[in-house]
Parts: C-alpha cells; sequence; structure tokens
C-alpha cells in the first residue's frame, strides 16, 4: 500500500511515494509552469503521479495528498484564488485527480500539510499537540490537535503568524499592527535588521547596507552571528523573543506546549531559538513555564509533500 | 430525567435542577461556608442536591455537575488549589458526591461551566463554535468547540484573559505584560479609568475620584456613559476597542467567529460593544473581517450553574 504526497508551489511540485511505516520509496520535482494556466499544472500533477508510479504497482496505490499555497476550500477540494498559481479561481483539483487516478484524493493547504508532515514524519511524531511555524517570506503556521490538523469554524484556521504582541506596533500586510509576521517574515526581518546595523559599523554585515535593499538576507545574518557577531545575534534573539511572546500567547489559549519551528530563518539556530524560548517561558502562565518546548523542524522543504502524504492517514 | 448543575463560589454555592429539552425546574442558592473548610462545603453541596430533591423524584436524577473556581483537573475530578476555597488542595469532590448521590458527577472549572450553560442555555445555542469572555475581576473564558469544552493538553485551555496584546504593556498580575486582562479586569479598568477621568474635571465621575480608591467602579462608568459622558464613553470604548484586538488574535488563530461577552463589566453595552466590534473586525484577517459577531451572554450569574448542569450532556 502506497501513498503519494504532492506539494504545490509556485515554481516547482515536489512529490513523494511513501510506503508503508512511513517509508520513502520515491521523490521527484518537476517544474508547476504556474504562469501557463491550470490545465498545464494539472498536466505536472499527472506527471508527477506517473513519474513515482515506477517505482510502484498502480494497484498498491490507496490516494493521493495535495498541499497547495493560499486558501485551499479542503472540503470542496478546491484552491481558492492562490497568490502564485495565476488562473486558479476554483479549480476542482481533487475532482480532476480522482477521476484520472480513481483513488482517494484529499487537499489542504500548505503550511498545515507542513505541519502534518512534522507530525507523521518529523520533529512531531511523539507529540500529539502542537503548532508548527514556518518563518519564510511570511510566518505560515498550522495547528495540530489530537495528531490532525485543527481547521476551525471555515479552513482558515491556524493563522499564527497573524497574532498582534503590539497593537501599536510596525505596520502588517493583512492590515493589522504588530502581528508577528511584521517582525519575523523575510522582508520584516531583514528591514528591522538593516535600521539596526546602521548604528553599528563595527559588525560585518555593516558593509551590506551600501549594496542597495536585497544584499542583507536573513542567511548573512545567521551567520554573522555564528561567527559571534553580538549585533546579528541580538538581532536574531530579539526576534526570538517576540515570537516566544505570541507562543505564551497560544499557549494560554490553547493549552499547547509544544511548538516546532522550521523555515528559511529557523537555521539561524542557538540565538534565534534561545529568544523564543525566554518569551514564550517567561511569558506564558505559571502552569506553562519551563514546559513550553521549542522543538526544530525535522525535514526542510520535504515537510509539505510529506504532510500532503499523511493527509490520507487522518480521518 | 433531571440533572443537578452546581456553581461553587467563594460565597455562595448556587444550584439548580433541569428536566428534559433543558427546562428548569429548581433553583436554589446556600452560603459555602468556604472558611470552614472542606468538609463543612461538601456538606453544603450534599444540602443543596437534597433541596433540589424536594422537586423531582431521587430516581429520575441521571447526574450531578459542578463547576468550580481555579484549576480543576476534571479528569481525575479534583479541584486544585483553589483561590478563594482554602484547604481544598487535591479534594476528590467528584468522588464524594458519586459515593453519596450514586450517580455520574462530573466537575469543570467555573469559566469553561459559563461557556458552556451559554451553549446550551443562553446566547451560543445556535452556534457551534465560540469563545465565552466573561469580564469580572479578572477576564475569564472558555472555549467551545463543536459544542463541547475545548480543554487542550492538560485541561489549562481557553485563557483567552492572558492574552497579550503589547509587549511592553501593564503589567499583568500573571507575570506578564499587556494581557487583556491587565485592560478589563475591574481592579485594571477602574485605575485606568481614574487616571484618565483626573484631566476631566467636567465629567460627573471626577468628584468620585477624592473619595478615596473603591469609590469609583466599573458600574460607575456604564452608568455615566448612559447618562451620556463622553469620558466615560471613551474609556469602555477603549477597553472595548483592546478586547476586540484580542478577540482578532484569537479568531486568526482558531477560526471561530462568534464571542460572547458577560460579566458585570459587560452591562456597559453599547461603548464597549462598539469598541469590541470595531476592534475585531478592524483588525482580524480579511477572510474574518465584518463576520466576526460579538453578542452579549445571556444568562448573568446563573451561566455557571447551568454549565456544570450540561457537562453530563457532553461526552
Amino acid at each position: 500500500m502506497t501513498t503519494i504526497g504532492i506539494d504545490v508551489g509556485g515554481t516547482n511540485i515536489k512529490a513523494v511515494l511513501t510506503g508503508r511505516d512511513r517509508c520513502i520509496l520515491a521523490k521527484l520535482s518537476l517544474p508547476t509552469y504556474a504562469e501557463r494556466g491550470p490545465d498545464v499544472v494539472i498536466g505536472q500533477l499527472h506527471a508527477a503521479v506517473e513519474g513515482l508510479l515506477e517505482h510502484a504497482s498502480r494497484d498498491d496505490l490507496s490516494g493521493i495528498g495535495i498541499g497547495a499555497p493560499g486558501s485551499v476550500d479542503f472540503e470542496r477540494g478546491m484552491i481558492l484564488h492562490p497568490p502564485n498559481l495565476p488562473g486558479w479561481e476554483e479549480v476542482p483539483v481533487v475532482a480532476l485527480m480522482r477521476d484520472r487516478w480513481q483513488v482517494p484524493v484529499r487537499i489542504d493547504n500548505d503550511a498545515n500539510c507542513a505541519a502534518l508532515g512534522e507530525a507523521y514524519f518529523g520533529a512531531g511524531r511523539r507529540v500529539a499537540h502542537f503548532v508548527g511555524i514556518t518563518l519564510g517570506t511570511g510566518v505560515g503556521s498550522g495547528i495540530i490537535i489530537d495528531r490532525k490538523i485543527y481547521h476551525g469554524e471555515k479552513g482558515y484556521g491556524g493563522e499564527f503568524g497573524h497574532t498582534s504582541i503590539d497593537y501599536n506596533g510596525p505596520p502588517c500586510g493583512c492590515g493589522n499592527f504588530g502581528c508577528i509576521e511584521a517582525y519575523l517574515g523575510n522582508s520584516y526581518l531583514v528591514a528591522n535588521a538593516r535600521e539596526r546595523i546602521l548604528h553599528h559599523p563595527e559588525s560585518p554585515l555593516y558593509a551590506l547596507l551600501s549594496e542597495g535593499t536585497g544584499a542583507l538576507t536573513p542567511r548573512h545574518i545567521s551567520e554573522a552571528a555564528a561567527d559571534a557577531d553580538p549585533v546579528a545575534f541580538d538581532i536574531l534573539y530579539d526576534a526570538g523573543f517576540k515570537l516566544g511572546i505570541a507562543i505564551a500567547n497560544a499557549a494560554n489559549l490553547l493549552d499547547i506546549t509544544t511548538f516546532i519551528i522550521g523555515g528559511g530563518v529557523s537555521a539561524a539556530g542557538k540565538p534565534l531559538f534561545d529568544g523564543i524560548a525566554e518569551g514564550a517561558n517567561g511569558r506564558a502562565l505559571k502552569v506553562h513555564r519551563g514546559f513550553i518546548s521549542i522543538l526544530p523542524a525535522a525535514l526542510g522543504n520535504d515537510a509539505g509533500m510529506l504532510g500532503a502524504a499523511s493527509l490520507l492517514a487522518t480521518p
């Protein structure tokens, strides 16, 4: 019995064939060709399934799971207004895949799939409840309760990145102020870092400022911190501390005490995670203090497709 | 078939006998005698049951539900360290009641019971998911998902009052800063109001300031607002707006869009609710804006005992 998981990104489609006991039988990656419209993308999804079925009998295929960007109507099996898939207004992707492959097909959004991937294959295998947080362009997240994705009333649940920790804070793209995304989303993190580095010509990062916007990236900051630059360390620690405060809010509300942190910025490691732990365990209610565990995600970019494959395993 | 619900307060025990179709057959109230220790309080609980059973056959009693202050271990049936029940470290109240009355007995904390009461008897009867918020000395709350109390990992879930909306904000009793309780808990609300009224000798509330702390209460502020005092209106609107920002956070995280507001301060009505609606619908993610509904609680002080009676109805 095998299952296919597909992560539909704006640039690439990543797909995996999984077998019993969560073994990974094969992986592949194909261009999405998003700009060519839905028919071509659906063709690429079919090609991904065909490619993986070279490694297993088609009769053994028990289902296909799909992780997709933006809003997903997981009950009707539609991708709604995805920001980086032009022309995908209400494409019935689940029905199209089911008709072609004659197996159960399920879909969910990519942040939820990434969290579910960690639950079944990664850092969340031993915990029933956690919040998975991905630090990328935005701050994506998925809530796992009893090893299942928590969807809320209409499937929009889990938007942890839009927790405001300062109602007079910096504006967020969502229209609110002080959202955690407005501190840790890549461009916000870099913009905040630029301001701070300006005052520190002794920092090795200072030279990058004169190279114009775009020259400084989160990776530079992480590398400088690893090389013992105190300015870079403080930038990451402070960002982590703010994330920790939002985590304390979520722990208080949900009584969930495991948080799994992935995405590019999470590679910063110690300074970021020290800040998170301090913010979360210092700010949460007494019953949680010292009990909030902050784990690095284990699967990197594979979390989405592995979570998609796991959609079939959950009721 | 009848069910008894008991709300154990620091001063009074309130109890209700409910019949089929949520009809209320009888109510009573007894002193708790908390200062006399657990044995006397347990005796009062038995007396409450006896009193109510004068109105129905004992054979028809299908169960007893108890709402208790502070932390409750609802699985083991214990009340843990209740702040206003001295000597109640680990009293097995469920076992004691079950042994005496030979019916199923369940227990939960009072904030969760108040929310469940609204779900079964009050403002939440037509919604499957909501957050019930009680504005009193503190800001209590309970999360109802699929018409059941959401407990979280260890039963501490639903602490909405300790959502920080300003990580540099005023200190909260919990040790955090900028918690919604640090703006809307009775004493915080009054302290903030005092500061503002000081600058407004034209307000009818100004005269109360010279009468010392304790003279100004949330009720005075509500009454002044109802009498068109703009200072009182602004105090309540601003408090509501802050609550609305915390509600936006919860709506984003949980995808729950109904919030039921009770407790003494909620009697302030329009200025408070206008502020809440503006904060919540102005700050939440676009998918929720305009869809968040803020309802006044319907049951007043009866919510707790009616929710306790409803504990038996949920799986």
